[in-house]
Parts: C-alpha cells; structure tokens; sequence
C-alpha cells in the first residue's frame, strides 16, 4: 500500500507559516532537491483552503503534474476541471487513495487535515524541512490535540542550514 | 566574553513540556552524553518558576556544580543559601555574568526568560535535543513573539532518535 506522506516546510519552533501566512522564510536558496521530491508521489491530497491558497500561484499545481484531491464539502467539481473532490466519508476515501496502485501520496496540507487524518492512523510518514528560523507565532505545524510518537528514519543537514528530517509515525495517544 | 545558551530538550512541533508540564517523552535511554552537556557550563540562568520546578528534584541542582542564577522579584536570597538573585536590571546583570571568566553559561529556562533576553540580543545559541514527538499542546520553545534568524552550526542524530542541534542566534525582528 502507498504511503501518505506530510511533508512540509517548518521552523525550529514548530510552525508551517507566519501569522499572517507569511512563506518568505522558506528560501528558494535553501538546497532542497525538489525535483527529487516531486519524483516520489503522483497525488497531492489537501484542504480546501490549502487548494485556494495554492491556485493563486498560477501552474503551481499543474506544474506538479499529480493527481489532484481536495477534501472539502463546499468545492464544487463541476467548477474546478481537474480536481478530484473529497466532501463526505474520509477514513474511505483516503483508505481507497491509499489502496491504489501508483507512488506515495503528499499530504499537502492544511495542517488541520494533517490532524485529522492522524487521529485516524492514516498518515504513515512525516517528512519536515526545518529552516533555520524561530517565527514566534504562526501556523503550528500540527494543531492541539494528542501526543503522536514517531520513529526517525532519515536526517540530512544542508549546507543551507535546512535540515531534511523523515519519521514514521508509530501511534498517537491522548497527551495530559 | 562567554556564550549564553538556551540548551533544552523538544519536540518535533516545538514544545519544551506537555499541556501539564510532563517530560516523561524525554527518555533517559536517549542517548544523550549529560556528562559532555555538563562540562561546558560553569553557570545556570532560570527563571524562578524553573527553579521552583528543579527544586522538587531533590539534588538535582547542587549535584550539577554550578553556579545557580535565578531571576526573580519576589525570591528571598536569604533563604535560599547558594543562590544568586537577579531581582532588577536584567540586561545589566547577564551583561555583567557574561562579562565575567569562566565557562559558558545555561540559560536553563523557562521560555518566558529566553524570550525577554532574546528581545534583549543576549542570547547566543539555542542548542535543541529534538526527541522524535509531536506533543500536540503544551509549553512553547519560545513564547510568542518576534522572529529569530538562526544559523546552524551542528547537527547529530543519535541512534535513538534524538537530534542534537546547534545554532548561533543571528538576530531578531519583528514578524508579521
């Protein structure tokens, strides 16, 4: 079965983007093989406002050339050529995603379905970019909720300062 | 002049302690070389409620060797034999400890003081032990605030999983 992978950019302090949303902290100077990593999946899977955000850098996510699923109950398919959308039974639908034949999947974001989709067991891997930043506030990496234990796989510094960290993600419990 | 350096343990998503202050994620089978962590300091910088904290561990201050700084208005130095109160004039009084010989000093939390002399450009490096979690909620790196430049310096994976990072502290500014 393939693999649903979140992979992301992040700070050391644990946030996704700035409080406004702000990216100007992932450098494009940062050394990322990102060819290599377009390479490992065909499916992008994401929120609806992770869609949107994307759609406003133009061929962004055509440029990709992946199978497109956005998980949303108010997208409406007609209107958006291209895209598979998810709006009701997630465990089954990403359980099917998931089930067939081709590469990893890239869970794109929001960070909100990254949760969703790890309190139902779903996600098997996170792959983080840590830049060398503290942002102080922003978008958390993972939203509150319980404790996720992880097992790491692979870590390589760039020269950049970027490092390149991959976990597996072993099990969740509620924490406190 | 020596280094003042936030040295703490982590998780992935950037939290210090649990929702209710639990480390029990922080596993004493990590790996971790203390002895080494140890030896570079001569000096400890906290804040009182971290003192308070270290204080129900018993022996686990005075068995360190160091010299102990507590930040503190409301901390009766004569109660506490062997403790150094900085009550006022905090830029002046870790201006003066840096200023004086010896080793390298700790800043060993809590996150609220790193973030005051952060503010302050006191801090010299944040060195991390990122244990491989995701906590969910809890006690912050670093409090809400501006944003830090950082510049790695080291990084080490240990077979447990335990990262052992290292940067300098380049500068500060306001985010968003």
């Amino acid at each position: 079965m393939r693999r649903l992978v979140y992979s992301v950019a992040a700070s050391l302090d644990g946030f996704i983007a700035g409080p406004k949303g702000e990216y100007d902290w992932i450098r494009r100077d940062s050394g990322i093989d990102f060819a290599a990593l377009y390479r490992r999946f065909d499916t992008l899977l994401m929120g609806r406002r992770t869609y949107d955000v994307a759609k406003t850098n133009p061929g962004l996510l055509t440029s990709m050339g992946m199978k497109i699923v956005v998980v949303s109950t108010t997208l409406d398919p007609a209107l958006h050529a291209g895209v598979i959308v998810v709006s009701r039974n997630l465990p089954e639908a990403v359980a099917a995603l998931k089930a067939e034949p081709g590469k990893d999947i890239w869970l794109f974001g929001g960070s909100v379905l990254f949760r969703s989709l790890l309190d139902l067991g779903m996600v098997d891997e996170v792959s983080v970019s840590v830049f060398p930043v503290m942002l102080g506030a922003g978008v958390p990496l993972l939203p509150k909720g319980a404790r996720a234990q992880l097992k790491l796989n692979e870590s390589k510094a760039l020269p950049s300062g970027v490092l390149m960290l991959s976990y597996s993600v072993v099990g969740t419990r509620p924490s406190g």
